[in-house]
């Protein structure tokens, strides 16, 4: 038999799937595991968005629809962008995809040859790297460090800039730090001359601020959003990308050929979202709010030295080298001893190491108990 | 700013979908324009199958999966295999897409690299090329022929497996053909050392004999299936690839990057398909046979020499360099002056040049009258 291509032997799994099935295992042999790892919000969807969807189904909604999604969808998606962040985006400039990541696949396949260079931060989500070395980029990274507040220091940017960059490559809020990027910081990477792809997914769940879409600040940017955070819809798969006009049609091929195009009721979902569920979102936000409070600070009584405030998705990126220079052992241990499931820093990339990532898209009374349980573990271990 | 990769501007487009949007702009001046276009049944999906979706939403069936898809989804997939083709399937061999598309992704990246090829038909359906040259591999085209009821031949297969074959890529039922490749040349395919990707998307529409597996034969084959075809499902975008279980990993890992997974509330719904459509399967199928049959003699009728019978899908390839020499500005006049939605042979390569394909998925009684314009199209051009 012939061997793998080189390719799928290199990308990387994520460490943090393998927490999660070594938890989900402890779990069948009947232990309590509180998961602090996952990046996937525990609400219900908005209720009109589960009727909207049953109701297209009914309607027999279910065919193949344009393939850059229903022009619906697309003219309520330039409207939202319109409304939150006075952006233009034309309905043609948007391709829908099933979920945020097959977004990505369309970018990168379209900017991205040998030779040629994304400049991302480090730690970043380690997908972001898969990404890029898939469609033969290679990644520059951006050092990023807590004592700046994880923020984008523009004069190390321009450093890394050079004829072969073909993006910026950043996350606001930021997954693992939750930080978002400030306005003048975003603005003025904006004109650098190279465009940022912006990943907005975790927009709709900021606490302090307002967060602003890279789309206010040049045309030239690439923005991916979609309804898995914010709307708690991970399940239904449904995201899209913004592009600038020139990029779509190209982009439109791919995803003729390898996604043909999102579920038609489930976009019909995405309208009502859009249209309907400002209220749950604001309910949600307000509930993800009062968490963070509660995870921060109980984490600094446990005696974590946090010197920066996570601003936004459901995050915290907590240094923990005090407890063990491996965060890989670190939270294999601590899900063994204490039952409590959170993922390692180096799976964000190496300045990720001697950090760990709290989640807190779980409820508060567990937050307090799986602090207890850390609390309980970090007694016995010193 | 910076062009394109040329891996996305070489990615060619699908001229079907050109005809789509030609026929779908006439509409929209008011004709009424006849499909027999489109690629995708005419039916509504199984109530039974409507009716998981709903239920399952209604229990907030809405979260990511496992990557490789719902454990129970796998099983019935498997059963299904066991149970039809008296193919031994293991859950852990399968990986649930959204859609079919995306399954070529897996299993492409993980097959090709630079320097490796793809034995596929001429004529071929347009994507299977694109999927081949997207992931750097190279398409070594098997001359098929009507006289051969477009059928493989065996001896030229072998002259075209080099060192560098990394598989056999067929689909069979055919698109665009109709044929269903025989039980002996699958099976001796299957023992030339080099894996079949059996594209079985158009299983459960034979018309005349059995359709067989790849996996009957060899389970070192890839299958790829899924339900918009026979389950009338396409706006669901629910798929599968079954693999040998050593290029399981390599495929998971680009799942979790670039799909996470196919939604779950989808998923169940295709559960209900495999368990519950059986008697919807059997109604469409025999509506499809009607409509292959009344089709076929309608355009033996009007002049077309047909000399094979296409036994599965929903297409008949039809010679029809006798009205020109171009099918694509034969597809086009005949859309313009008689209102009726064709696909010219050329989209589906070299060999396809001078036929037409014919889809049959639309009424009879459409069928009749799309058939009465064609008759007075060509008398008109006489």
């Amino acid at each position: 038999m012939h061997s793998h291509s080189a390719k799928s032997e290199q990308i990387k799994s994520f460490i943090a799937m393998d927490i999660l099935e070594a938890a989900q295992e402890l779990r069948k042999q009947g232990r309590d595991v509180i998961s602090f790892g996952l990046g996937e919000p525990d609400f219900q969807p908005p209720q009109c968005v589960q009727e909207a969807c049953i109701r297209a189904i009914r309607e027999n909604k279910t065919k193949y629809t344009h393939s850059q999604g229903l022009i619906e969808l697309r003219e309520a998606i330039a409207e939202h962008y319109l409304l939150k962040y006075k952006a233009h985006v034309n309905p043609d400039q948007i391709i829908v995809t099933p979920g945020t990541s097959p977004a990505f696949l369309l970018i990168f396949a379209t900017l991205l040859e040998q030779n040629t260079e994304v400049i991302l931060p480090n730690p970043h989500y380690p997908c972001d790297a898969n990404f890029v070395e898939f469609f033969d980029g290679q990644v520059r990274e951006l050092a990023i460090q807590e004592s700046e507040d994880f923020q984008w220091n523009i004069d190390k940017v321009k450093e890394l800039i050079s004829e072969k960059t073909r993006a910026l490559f950043m996350t606001s809020p930021s997954n693992p730090t939750g930080t978002v990027i400030k306005n003048e910081i975003l603005k003025k990477l904006s004109l650098l001359g190279v465009p940022i792809v912006s990943d907005e997914i975790y927009h709709g769940l900021v606490y302090d601020g307002e967060e602003h879409s890279a789309l206010e600040f040049s045309d030239l940017n690439f923005v991916v959003n979609g309804f898995s955070k914010a709307y708690a819809m991970t399940g239904y798969r449904l995201g899209y990308v913004i592009s600038p006009q020139k990029f779509i049609r190209p982009m439109q091929k791919i995803q003729q050929n390898f996604i043909i195009s999102a579920s038609q009721f489930i976009q019909e979902a995405g309208i009502a979202a859009l249209k309907e569920a400002g209220p749950d979102l604001e309910r949600m936000r307000g509930e993800f709010k009062k968490r963070r409070d509660f995870m921060l600070s109980g984490l600094k009584k446990l005696g974590f030295p946090i010197h920066y405030t996570p601003q936004g998705a459901f995050y915290i990126f907590v240094k923990s080298d005090h407890l063990s220079k491996s965060s890989f052992d670190l939270s294999f241990d601590i899900l063994n001893k204490a039952n409590v499931a959170v993922t390692p820093g180096i799976d964000f990339g190496s300045r990720g190491e001697g950090y760990l990532r709290f989640s807190y898209a779980t409820s508060i009374d567990r937050i307090e108990e799986g602090l207890q349980r850390i609390k309980t573990y970090i007694e016995a271990i010193s």
